[in-house]
């Protein structure tokens, strides 16, 4: 049956005629039917009577819900729309269509059945215990667009009470591409991870993210920088202890040099500079003091920190969150095909080191002959990523004992 | 991307060569994209940084929910698989089978996009919390399988919680069918309504929804059997304060001749007699102390409180709840119509009179020339009944004002 009856999808909207509004007319997803139901003997088998004797069966063993439903395939988008896109707090209803864009792309990308779920609540404890009330539904769990700092509390709680993935993608999908690009960029200037100064601007859930992975694959010299400049165990609020958690966390595992200033200061002698916050914050200028071969990722959207026009004088690699540049950083190069992999595997959960195997499959899809100043990274289309990621993500599964899923059989087996 | 690039879906399952378990292999459902997803310019309209725009004016005036995402078109089929089938609590995992058909036939036969929610809690008040914050999600709520009477509260409060319909198709959708057969089988026996006496034994949740909707209907003689016989005022555990809620009111507005005894004793002189128990309660001989013309509905699953032929001789019309006898009464008739009707009018609830329009839509189906003994009730493939259902709920809607889609415009607009 056609989706409406009574209002034909043709009649006239509010923006009718602007070709995005257009677009998203009665919204961008739905559901499909991957069984057939055409006739007596359809419905027998995929409704009453027949499917009794699965759900019996599931009731038995509770892992043939891998075999017999949706849910090993399907990812909760759980969002409580306090922090979407650029435009912060506004609201569950009006964060849905950036959850059906991330729902559409999963599918794209990498077959993932995403269903978004927008909730009324903003409660750190009320979101988790929604979630952990809907798990049973879904083979994994994408929060968005959730604001930090509750975004970190939120996620390492549900991690420790659900045995299936949960992924802030907002932090760890915006860490995966950027080591990717990282990676392919440190190729070409040929400088060691262990040696770079990294100037990070924004420490918002992406800029923490990426300080972790950023510490964890060996770069010992990171800076952070919010609107009060470096973050430092010297700075005043830190002392005073006015300083938040996360800020204090950050602090103590940061800027070995204990710089103190604006990001117009402390970028001096750094190696790479990553935007993560917006434009006004620092002046194109300011590039040209740091390290020779400047690495500078400006990912604010839509307009990034330092635009590559101005930049081009003093960097060398230059990547943005935009398609209409080169090396555009993107969130889609990593989450259809980091779940893709670890639903595959049956994995409990997405580990630091899937992540970073991740982002090396993002990296390892630019060939070597391939890599220049203007591609050290795949493009959102390129079709060979979600499944290197994937793949990488499976067999580091394997390797950490944390696939579930038999490699022989293709069966759930709990882990030993 | 295929859905699964490690493990192939024609890996051998616990219960390959059963038909019906291979058809369950991966699920019976899929989210599809409805937008073009194939170069640049597809991904900046249909996410960033196109969206931003429609989250925007979403932002800016909610109602726009309507025109630029699924919310409308889409219904949370929830459940805390309590009361799954006649398997009963088998838990939210392996109700998922029962969910995902559910969803399946949503879209086939109402163009519904539902989606199958299965709760990690079977507390009332867990559930109502999480219900309402999931709502901004969904245009809908069918709740599904959970068990009386919590049932009953769950829906009663969330009704009077959430501004978008709340429908509990166990109670109702098995009503509307019930007196959509019932209005055909009236037509043929020629009796009013308000003459019959009419037998129900089985006072779960449709036992009580199909009583409600008979006494709505002009029935004036119900008489309600469960396990300890017929209800009444004078029954000892009515009069000992020991009966529960729900069937103190039950005994309240049913039997007002207050006969006492097993569903064999009372069903003397009944016009109708409607089973929703199970096999094995009453004696197929008793059904000849039936009033002539005697109706019996007996709609157990998958074996009927009496089998069609052991009821030939003593009754004049038959129908079960089973597609390999004539007149299969099943919810499918009714539940994706009435929601296709509520969701294209936007109306707030789904009301006693739209449920008794829907029933009035179902049994208009069947022509008066064809009706017969034989031929009550629409089949569950015949394409008019969705359609004729929803016309009769949105005709229902605006004829009571609760209609919030203008007629003219389609545009959304809030219920003066």
């Amino acid at each position: 049956m056609e989706r409406s009856i009574v209002v034909a999808d043709s009649l006239p909207h509010a923006h009718a005629g602007d070709p995005v509004f257009d677009l998203h007319v009665g919204g961008k997803m739905e559901i499909r039917s991957t069984v057939p139901l055409v006739g007596k003997d359809d419905l027998s088998m995929a409704y009453t009577p027949g499917v009794a004797r699965v759900c019996e069966a599931i009731a038995a063993d509770p892992t043939l819900t891998r075999d017999y439903t949706w849910i090993p395939n399907a990812v909760a988008v759980v969002t409580d729309g306090t922090a979407v896109l650029g435009l912060g707090d506004i609201g569950p209803a009006a964060a849905m269509p950036v959850m059906e864009g991330k729902a559409v792309l999963f599918k794209q990308f990498g077959g993932v059945d995403a269903i978004p779920i927008c909730l009324d609540t903003t409660d750190v404890e009320e979101i988790i215990e929604t979630v952990v009330r809907l798990a049973p539904s879904f083979g994994g769990i994408n929060l968005e667009d959730i604001s930090a700092p509750r975004c970190f509390e939120i996620e390492s709680r549900l991690k420790g009470l659900l045995d299936i993935p949960v992924f802030h993608d907002d932090q760890h999908g915006t860490a995966v591409v950027t080591m990717a690009a990282l990676f392919n960029a440190l190729k070409i200037v040929n400088k060691p991870i262990e040696s770079l100064r990294v100037l990070i601007l924004g420490l918002g859930a992406a800029g923490v993210a990426v300080t972790k992975m950023m510490l964890a694959s060996g770069v010992t010299d990171v800076i952070g920088c919010d609107r009060q400049g470096a973050l430092s165990t010297t700075r005043e609020d830190y002392v005073s202890g006015e300083m938040t958690d996360i800020k204090r966390w950050y602090a103590d595992n940061s800027n070995p040099g204990q710089r103190l200033g604006s990001p117009s200061d402390v970028i001096e002698g750094c190696d790479v500079f990553i935007g993560l916050s917006g434009p006004g914050l620092i002046e194109p200028e300011a590039l040209d003091r740091m390290a020779d071969d400047a690495i500078v990722f400006a990912m604010a959207n839509p307009t990034p920190e330092v635009m590559p026009e101005e930049a081009e004088p003093y960097v060398r690699i230059m990547a943005t969150g935009r398609s209409d540049y080169p090396n555009q950083i993107n969130n889609v190069l990593c989450f259809p095909g980091i779940f893709r992999g670890a639903l595959d595997a049956g994995a409990p959960q997405i580990t630091e080191e899937m992540k970073l195997a991740a982002a090396q499959g993002i990296a390892e899809v630019v060939a070597e002959e391939d890599l220049s100043e203007d591609y050290i990274i795949p493009s959102v289309f390129d079709r060979d990523v979600a499944p290197a990621v994937a793949r990488a993500v499976v067999e580091e599964s394997r390797r950490a004992g944390l696939a579930r899923v038999s490699e022989e059989t293709g069966t759930f087996a709990a882990i030993e």
